[in-house]
Formats: structure tokens, C-alpha cells, sequence
């Protein structure tokens, strides 16, 4: 019996997609790297269904590349020749809000922007959150270890998941639905899979944090003349904001390129650095007073040289703007947009050293930066045109090759999928190499879970 | 060449202890049940020296036992048999506080208040704290993912680690030492030797994060009368207080004890809880207005029955020692600290749940509670009389039974060690306990490395 058949025996025809009935959009991530398409696709309901799928997978070493909503950006979900791929979207919906706790327990399968809602309804935040919320699943956000803006607040992903159901590549199920914050038992074995890219174990339930949902919240876009400038305001707002919940800095060709495209202004001046100022507030005038004399003493003190404070939600949307415009961008295929992260004082010089070289090596390219800066997270949007395969490459050898001389490393939320796989000894030594090598030999002998990717 | 021998050589006889140069102290931590004296004490002052003393060990199959302050109260540190110690205290020292990037560099045998101290003088806050902060070390603190007071706002101890050196049996030396919140590049590793209680590497360095340093703080002490209004109190303190740094819930016959002990008094009436609530401030007098706010809401409500707020450094101390005044009596033999994790909501029903299957089993039995409810840990102060060692087994298994019914985890922050390794399979599944073992093997192949512990 083939392994379709048997997997089709196991779990029933509409649970197993081959031929015509798999769509398009099995082939690939949001990075439109995908070449192929797996020659089957898996849709199960339950733990059980997973384990099923695995425990025969398994047995046969059988290749299997798990898929959560397919945002992803580093081709960490798209299969190669024979895989089969196992979707989760199917094994979605939240089973559990306790406000006590802070708790939901949610299945992997949940697009983001679902398990948020249920959570605003329950009068509660669940802080994980990205641009892709609306078709990401919090099974991937998990694999991925996703960032978002809302980090400096509220940590990665990892700080946000208190327990985990996975499924191991033999079938064993891990049900560690922890509720509590603290748990000394032992290895933390949820650890393992958070960020692991789907390499370890296929995550199938979770159990996240939920927190007290703001009432309101105090934005700034501020104008600094040069980046110890922005260092300086990050330090102050940390010290100085107790709910500081974003610092985005933007570099002067950024703003430009993006406020260009969205046809806006903010500034008659061109300014060398934006920067977005969020806090949560309880909404009363003496929060928004605080504000705005946390940036009056800026303003006084020479940090900054001009500011904005949103007067409504439609203000502070448009502030935003000029930050996310830039995603529309991101759909040019000749725009590469890079995600690293490097120690906070050291982003400025990095920013100029890059810029330099791809100059130097792509005279007429465009490269802007912008970033999480409190998180050590820099993106850089580069376009050098119609480019060549080896040119793209080049433009990744000038990038991580300094990342590395600067001690950053060359993925800060996007993965390493297939992408940056050749470049993660940029940031990761054969040590290190070595012992993820062991780690994954120990958890998935026959090397079935999404083979070629991470490591 | 006996492997005594073979260390001296390569260590020198002054980083080799044997024999009468062997100290008491290396026999026990706290828990003060470490039966024998460590065959030898290895004392390396360098990663280099501690990768040369394992690479040794290893190649001989001879046990080792990592020794950081021997602060544990699980007995973990303790020797077994021919054991080698390997104590990090002349591995100390901090190496670099960035305060751009808000992370310090340290080495693992620095004591915690040697760390703390350093951080205060830039102006920064290292926000792992523990009453055992003038003994233990970074390097344990890591390596059993220590708790504490702070967690509510700072998270523990892995929360506040970036980057990680770490020793591997064979004597591989694991180099992580990044400084940025946001870092997926393959395996977090990190991960893995946090709370492993030194079974999977030994720490030799550690990059922790600084936070800005808190110029003042709230405090007050409240009165309530049900677990239901503490929960809801910790709810609104956690919407409303933004600097929410301690909740700290006391059992009626808990504040007694300790009361009586202290030679101490703050109410009239005994109430059924006694909560710390504690705000890190700005100093500014809005600050404080905006603190005795929150309690005057909470007392018009009915949530809270009583409450004094603390108006000087000393007065704050002295609502302190209710909580920290039980310390004393843990040296008490007679007297058993258990530290368990539940769900936030369950835990009014557990404590009641096991005061009284112990008071059946132990009619003259003392048995109080408090906790870091915040964080989900309970703790249970018992004292049964002068007790054979089956009815301290006794103990153990009716509180722990109890802990697994109520969905629980036997140690939320003390960890493993020895003592709790007989009820893991309370918190971890047969399934669970084999990925450990799985990893064990992949990392430390002949088990040399704190054998007997935790798994």
C-alpha cells in the first residue's frame, strides 16, 4: 500500500488532498519562493489526526513540511519535491479564556487576528502582534518566534506562551498546557520548539498570555537630528514612560520613499531621523499630560528638534502610515527587505557601513532603513534594480558579512526557513551548529520534519 | 595517571582541591541534606580551564557536579559518591555594562549582589532578585531559572537572560554571548541550559538585561476577606498600577506566625489575607497620588477592608518583614517550605484542599500558605513535630497528589535537584520525561554532568 493510500485509510479522504485538489497557495510562503507543489496536503482536526499523519509519515520516512497561514517571509513552509505537507488550518478555534489566570488555550490552526478578537471580547490583550495577522496562525507566530511592534512591551512570542501541546515526528504527543507563569520541572521543553521552524515537532495547541487591554494610548512622531539622539530618547522614554508600548526609528530616505508613495508629509523639514512614540494610557488627561511633558523636557533639552502628538485615532492611524506604507512596497519584486538585529548602539554605524558598501558595489540602489530599534531589530529595504541571481546574493554577502563583523545576527524575527539558511554561520558558530544538529537527531531520528530547513 | 593526577596536571594543584583541602561548605546547599564530601574540587578561573577540566572528566566517564553559591534548597549542588565538584566562584567578575544596548556581561560565579551593585552604580537595575542574593550566582540563578519577588514585573530569570557561554560535557565551549531581544537564528540554545539545574553544560558567562533603574516605589499593605477579592484585587492592580512590581498574598495563620515571631503588629483584626502590593514610582507626588487612588477605589468597593501605605524607607521595610520574616523560621528543621505553581484561580481551593488533608493525616499539624500569586507560585509552610523520614514522605506525596489534581506544578521556582526528583511524574508525563532523557543523551552521551539530578 502507498503511503497516500494509507494515510488516505488512516484519515479519510477529505483529510488528505492530492493532485488537482490542492490549491495554489499550498506552493508557498509569503516570500513567492515556493518552486513545487507537495504531492499531498493534510488537513487534520485533531491532536490525533496530526499524531496519525506523523506516526505513518514516519514509518515510511516520509518527508512532511508543516504550513500554518503561509505569511512567513524566509520560505520556512514551502515544500520540495516529495514532501507532503501538513496544513493546520483546520485544527483552529480557542477552547479556553481565563481572565484569572491570563490564559487562553487556543488551537494552532487560529488565524492571529481571531484569537485577538476573542481576547478584546473577553476584555483582555493578546499581545502578539504583526502585519500579517490576519492570515498568520498562532501555531506559525509560535514556530517563528515572531516579533511585531509591540515587543518592547510585551517581549517576542516566546515571552507570550505558558504552555504547548507538540507532536513529535514519531507521533508521540507532548501536552504541556501549562497555565503558570513560573514551572521548574524539569527542561523546559516548550523552549525547544518555540522558533524551531517546524524542524523539532509540529506544534498543535497553546496555551498564551493574555494581559489587561489599554484603554487608550498616547502617539508622537518626533524629528532627532542624528542617531545618538534616537539612543538617547529610547533610554529616557524607557526610564521616564511606564507603558512605553513602541519606539519605530526611521532613517530620512525612508520617510521620504514612504511618504512619498502614500503621498503624505508631516515636517516641511527633511529630518535625518523619525521616530513613532507609542504608550498605552488609561485615557485620562493626566496620562496625556505626562506625555506631553516627557516630550516638552525632550524638546527643552535639545533631544529632539520637533514633535507631533496625535489629537485623534484617525491622526494617529496616519502616523502609522508612514511606517507601514512601506509594506505595499514590499510587493515590488526588486525591493528586498532585510530583518537583523544588531547591539542598540551600534545600529547607526552598522547603517552607514551598509549603505556604503551596497553603494559602492550598486551605485544607483536604493537603501533605507527602519526598525525596532528598542528591540536591537533593524530592517533594511534595498533595491538595486532588475538584478541578477548573483547580484541578489551580493547583496546579502555585503549585508551579513557586516552584520557579523558588528556581532548582530542575521535573522532578529523573520526565521531562518531556506532563505538565510545559507548564512547562518554568519551568526552561529560550527559549535553551535553542531549541537542544534544533535538536538534535532534526538527529537527526529529519521530527519522527516521539514527537512532543509533551519539547519 | 589517575584523573586526580591528570587534572592537576593540566589545572595545577592550586585549582585542584582533594583531601583535607576540601571545605565543608562544598558538602550541601541549603537544603543542608548533601551527605558526603565531593572527591575533588576543581576551582577554574577561566571558560578555558573549565572546558579543560570536563573535556578530562568526560574522557573518563567520571562524574562531575556543577557548584555555583549553594543557595538551592532542592539539592541540586550536592556531591554523590566519588564526584567531582567543579565550583565557578573564581570564574567572577563583570566584564561590560552596555548601557545603550541595557545588558551586562558577567561571569557565572559572580554573586548576584556583586552583579546587582554594579548595575546600580551605572544607573541601572539588574532585575533578577532573591533573598538569597548575598550568596548565590548568576551562573545557578541561570541554571535553576531562579524566581523571586520581582517576577510579576520583570519575568524571571530566563526572561532576563540574552546571551549564554556555556561548557558541554565533552568539553565544548558553547559561545552565545548576544546582546538583542530579538535573535532567531536556528535552535535558541540559550533555552536550553536555563533551568537545567546543570545537567546539560556548565554556564561559564552570561549577557543579562539591565532595565532603567526605578528612582522610588509605593507600598502598602491591605487587608481582605475571601481569595476571590484577592484575585480580583491582583486584576485591577495589574490594569491600573503600569509599575506594578509586587503582589505578595499572606494566609491569615501565615501573618500570625510571622507576626508573633517578629514581635510585629500592623491591624487590629485578623483578616483572612493580608496582600503587598508594591508600584515602582518616579517619586513625584502625582506618583504617590495616583497609587492611594488605586487602594481608595479598591476599599469604597468593598475589595479591600483595610490598608496602610508605607510613608518612609523604613516603614516599607517593615511590611516587608512579614513576608521575608518567615525566612528565619525555614532554618527551623522541623519545619518543610514547599513551592508549588497552580492556576491563578485555583489556588484559594488547593491551599483549603491541602490544609485540610494534612490536618487529617497530621491532626497538630502547622500548615500556612503565601505566595507570589502573581506568578501563579504558592508556598507551603509545614511543620509536622519532630517526623520520621516516611512521614515527611507523607507530606511530600499528600501536597503534591493534591498539586496534580488541581493541574498544577510541583516546583515553580526551587526546581528539581534531588529532593523533588521522586514526584517529576506529578508535572511531566512518561512522554514528556523521555524527550528529556532524549536530549539528555544528545548533549552529555556518557551522563557525566550532575548525574542523579532532575531526570
Amino acid at each position: 500500500m502507498s503511503i497516500i493510500d494509507e494515510l488516505t485509510e488512516a484519515l479519510g479522504a477529505e483529510t488528505v488532498l492530492t493532485g488537482a485538489a490542492i490549491g495554489e497557495r499550498y506552493r508557498s510562503d509569503e516570500s513567492l519562493t515556493g518552486r513545487v507543489l507537495p504531492m499531498a496536503v493534510i488537513r487534520p482536526r485533531t491532536v490525533e489526526e496530526v499524531s496519525t499523519a506523523l506516526r505513518i509519515c514516519n514509518a515510511h520516512g516520509q518527508p512532511v513540511v508543516p504550513q500554518g497561514g503561509l505569511a512567513g517571509l524566509a520560505g520556512g513552509a514551502n515544500a520540495s519535491g516529495g514532501d507532503v505537507a501538513i496544513s493546520l488550518e483546520n485544527l483552529a478555534g480557542i477552547e479556553e479564556i481565563d481572565t484569572a489566570a491570563g490564559t487562553m488555550t487556543v488551537k494552532a490552526g487560529t488565524v492571529l487576528e481571531v484569537a485577538q478578537n476573542a481576547a478584546a471580547e473577553a476584555g483582555m490583550l493578546l499581545a502578539i502582534d504583526l502585519g500579517a495577522r490576519g492570515s498568520c496562525q498562532i501555531g506559525g507566530n509560535i514556530s517563528t518566534n515572531a516579533g511585531g511592534i509591540r515587543v518592547i512591551r510585551h517581549g517576542v512570542t516566546r515571552d507570550n506562551v505558558l504552555g504547548l501541546e507538540v507532536v513529535l515526528a514519531d507521533g508521540t504527543v507532548l501536552s504541556m498546557l501549562n497555565k503558570m507563569t513560573k514551572n521548574n520541572t524539569g527542561y523546559d521543553l516548550r523552549q525547544f520548539f518555540i522558533g524551531a521552524e517546524g524542524t523539532l515537532g509540529i506544534i498543535t495547541r497553546a496555551v498564551v498570555k493574555l494581559k489587561p487591554r489599554p484603554p487608550a494610548r498616547s502617539t508622537a512622531l518626533v524629528a532627532l537630528e542624528n542617531y545618538d539622539a534616537v539612543v538617547a530618547l529610547l533610554g529616557r522614554a524607557r526610564r521616564e514612560l511606564e507603558a512605553l508600548s513602541a519606539f519605530e526609528a526611521m532613517w530620512e530616505n525612508f520617510v521620504r520613499f514612504n511618504c512619498e508613495a502614500a503621498g503624505i508629509s508631516f515636517f516641511e523639514t527633511a529630518y535625518p531621523f523619525l521616530v513613532i512614540v507609542e504608550e498605552d494610557s488609561d485615557g485620562s488627561d493626566a496620562a496625556r499630560d505626562r506625555f506631553e511633558a516627557f516630550l516638552g523636557r525632550a524638546l527643552e533639552d535639545g533631544l529632539i528638534v520637533d514633535a507631533l502628538i496625535a489629537q485623534s485615532e484617525k491622526e494617529t492611524q496616519r502616523f502609522w502610515s508612514v511606517r507601514e506604507a512601506y509594506m505595499m512596497g514590499q510587493l515590488l519584486p526588486s525591493l528586498i527587505n532585510l530583518d537583523v538585529s544588531l547591539p542598540i548602539g551600534s545600529i547607526g554605524d552598522y547603517a552607514r557601513a551598509c549603505e556604503a558598501a551596497l553603494l559602492e558595489r550598486f551605485p544607483d540602489a536604493h537603501v533605507s532603513f527602519f526598525g525596532h530599534i528598542g528591540d536591537s531589530n533593524l530592517h533594511v529595504a534595498i533595491s538595486v534594480g532588475e538584478a541578477s541571481a548573483e547580484e541578489l546574493h551580493a547583496v546579502d554577502e555585503i549585508a551579513y558579512d557586516l552584520v557579523k563583523a558588528f556581532g548582530g545576527s542575521i535573522s532578529a524575527e523573520h526565521g531562518i526557513g531556506t532563505l538565510k539558511r545559507p548564512y547562518l554561520g554568519c551568526s552561529r558558530s560550527a559549535e553551535e551548529l553542531d549541537a542544534m544538529r544533535r538536538i534535532k537527531l534526538a527529537l527526529d531520528p529519521k530527519g522527516i520534519l521539514n527537512p532543509g530547513k533551519v539547519i
